[in-house]
């Protein structure tokens, strides 16, 4: 996922809540369907064998390269084998970026190697690399209350470390060192930005991600070290001696050369309101340098078998169930923003939305974002969750996670299910993004939500956004 | 630490033992130091202050590389800083090695990247890599029973995992495929061999590690694949089709070519028998890829640190003292070996020996290996450890740990301390052997059990081989 997802919550508490259990959305055949695809969910390991074939099929994917391409194949292949009614592709476009290599030492005042990562989309650092002497902030404000031209010619060092938390809070304070640093550390004159990994681990693996420079300020080559290097660089520098560092990027914007990737999507026709939309989203495309088991193999797969498992019923629900897998999400919901654009006359067709992309943990709340006439049916799918321990959150302003907010802004409603974060940040933009990082049994549960939810919302013909 | 260090241990139980607690060792006022020493070492944060700086102002010391030069001059001042008597280096001498670059790729059925590692000592490959089929097997005794010429022009690859255990007992099973299986996997005609890492995490980081060459087969190039990397590769042969792999090391052996460093060895000097040695020991390099803070920065921090705590007592203990931190253990003893061969006429004046070379845990057990009558006082020592947690194993084999296992063999007696494992093998002879694995509170009881093992054995005066 991006740094998009962490959006501001405003907190509307449900005060005006009136519960009225007895008009329930659904039939007993209904309920008792929707039973039965529980079990089979948690009783199978499709999701599982899903993301193994992506990540040994296919492995990386970043958005332009060869992997991207062969993943969209391996997407419709899947989706047909997987019992869609229909599939189709969404041409995307985006421009190229070459990663290259990275280069980090310790020049001076102790000679040492440090891993680090080029940040997504960063220029590179002149051909043989340059060597300055690095200045430490303790955060990105600190970094901003330098004075001008304080760091001029020498290299700016944020080494905030991001916090563990649950929900992923400890993402938002950190990411904005990676997406703003390197035009806030190049105002101040200096030649590059290194910065810690936005990452809660203590692997000698650095995490990348995508920076966004203002197009009005010099571009800087920024690149992140991984933990133990970061705490290398702060002991040295604690000494009190001038310390240089040596950083080399063989890293290349091509922002004039546009490559095509493509949306891809699936659907189970609904039976009798098929041009109205449940939509379950995930992204397709990872970084390139794990093979994106975790962001977002594991949404793919989940709601891939989730929509199997309703296509696997004897009869199709009321409405349609549209999985999109969204291209290009890492370098800034590219994908999702141009399927919103494409469907722009169509977007009150989608009735209501959920995405994956935050991980291995299992689903411990659901935040829905709905009218308020709709709020008696999110407790009816309320109840038939809190067996698998997801409780209701009691705000109602979800607009979508991910790629999903994409389509949220347009109005559609949307349901955010929580995941327990506490280890995704681990292994997020790293080489360490590999299917052992996936947790089969919690992948069941979350595939059983899924199932349950888009099931719900296709067979109830609730409106959501009333 | 070397595969070396698991040596297989002969049960002989103290069915013999006679216990005379009133038959003390120690006077009153000694115990009464002894306890004062324990909370010295308990209360003090030395051992991690000279972890970290080693591992930040040295950091990666391979035995011949320029950091190896650096640790012996920090390891000299370090001893004379903190209080020892007499501080003297003696000359190792080895050949060099170039470890060079690593690079492995599944080229077909599908192009994936992996993350490899030479390991020590291997030959490269030729100078564009090699590209040939894998054929897989579960462990080494599988590929030594492949048949003859039945790898020609392949690549040997085995998946075995190593196990978790506390005492480190999965590492003998996994490395011997590290040691033989170059020269196992050569004599079936195979172009090369890649190994699961010798290793229990999940990370993307490769476990290098000696390799012991047959000098009458060919010698072939060696890497070890991380964890998650081999398990792509499992899950791809698993699918049937023949898999190719682009293997290229450019590591060279220059066996021709000798390198010097030394064994660094500090003596806090006896009062009354300054010609007995208590030895203390641990290896002063480390393999080149992390800043070896683990392997065996501990070992070098705990035995500086307890020589330290006795040295700032205001008398020295009857005998002396000596630390030494040996040169090229990783690539086969070689400090150790030279240390016996110069001092081979004064052997019989090492009264008993330590060694630390395992870790990052609390010290659960002791393990003597000392004569019949000196066991009464090895109980003594024991009620002296038992508040720490440590209890005395009913085995009296202790022949030395790593290095001190070279001094064991000339008939020294030696003390095994045994320390929580469990974690050892996630960080072992790789990048991420840094310092933020150091657990600083099982330092401070390592330490302390160091400081009551070397004072007790100088003070008593107890002649441990009888």
């Amino acid at each position: 996922m991006t740094n998009l997802r962490i959006a501001s919550f405003a907190s509307i508490i449900w005060t005006c809540m009136i519960f009225n259990a007895s008009a329930g959305s659904l039939s007993d055949q209904d309920t008792a369907r929707i039973l039965d695809l529980k079990e089979t969910a948690l009783s199978s390991n499709l999701a599982y064998e899903i993301d193994e074939s992506l990540t040994t099929e296919v492995g990386a994917r970043r958005v332009g390269t060869a992997g991207d391409k062969r993943a969209v194949e391996w997407a419709v292949a899947k989706m047909k084998q997987r019992g869609f009614d229909r599939v189709w592709t969404e041409e995307v476009i985006h421009h190229a970026w070459i990663r290259g290599t990275a280069e980090a030492r310790i020049i001076s005042p102790y000679p040492q190697k440090m891993v680090a990562i080029a940040l997504g989309g960063s220029v590179g650092t002149p051909a043989g690399g340059l060597t300055a002497e690095v200045v430490e902030f303790a955060d990105l404000a600190a970094l901003e209350a330098a004075a001008p031209d304080s760091l001029k010619g020498r290299i700016a060092y944020v080494s905030y470390r991001m916090e563990r938390k649950i929900d992923g809070a400890g993402y938002g304070p950190a990411v904005k060192t990676r997406s703003a640093g390197p035009s806030i550390a190049a105002a101040k004159g200096a030649i590059a930005l290194i910065m810690r990994s936005v990452g809660t681990d203590n692997n000698r693996i650095g995490h990348t991600g995508g920076l966004q420079y203002n197009d009005d300020i010099v571009k800087i080559p920024a690149a992140a070290l991984s933990n133990p290097d970061a705490d290398l660089l702060s002991n040295t520098i604690r000494r009190g001696k001038p310390v240089k560092v040596f950083l080399k990027l063989t890293a290349m914007r091509q922002d004039d050369i546009a490559v095509t990737t493509a949306n891809v999507i699936g659907e189970i026709s609904g039976s009798t309101n098929p041009d109205e939309y449940v939509v379950m989203g995930a992204h397709l495309d990872s970084w390139d340098v794990g093979t994106g088991a975790v962001d977002d193999g594991i949404g793919v797969s989940i709601t891939l078998a989730a929509a199997h498992h309703i296509a696997a019923l004897p009869t199709r629900p009321k409405r349609s169930i549209r999985v999109i897998l969204f291209a290009a999400e890492e370098v800034g919901l590219v994908g999702a923003r141009q399927y919103v654009e494409r469907h722009k006359d169509d977007m009150a067709s989608h009735v209501i939305g959920a995405e994956w992309d935050f991980g291995t943990g299992r689903i411990y709340e659901m935040t829905p974002g709905v009218g308020p006439s709709a709020l008696n049916s999110i407790r009816e799918l309320a109840e038939l969750l809190a067996p698998l321990g997801v409780s209701l959150s009691p705000k109602n302003d979800a607009r979508g996670q991910s790629d999903m907010s994409a389509l949220g802004k347009t109005g559609m409603p949307a349901v955010n299910f929580e995941p327990d974060g506490l280890k995704y940040f681990d292994y997020h933009h790293t080489e360490n993004d590999t299917l052992d990082k996936v947790d089969a049994e919690a992948l069941k549960q979350n595939t059983a939500v899924y199932t349950i939810f888009s099931y719900f919302a296709a067979q109830s013909g609730i409106d959501f956004r009333k």
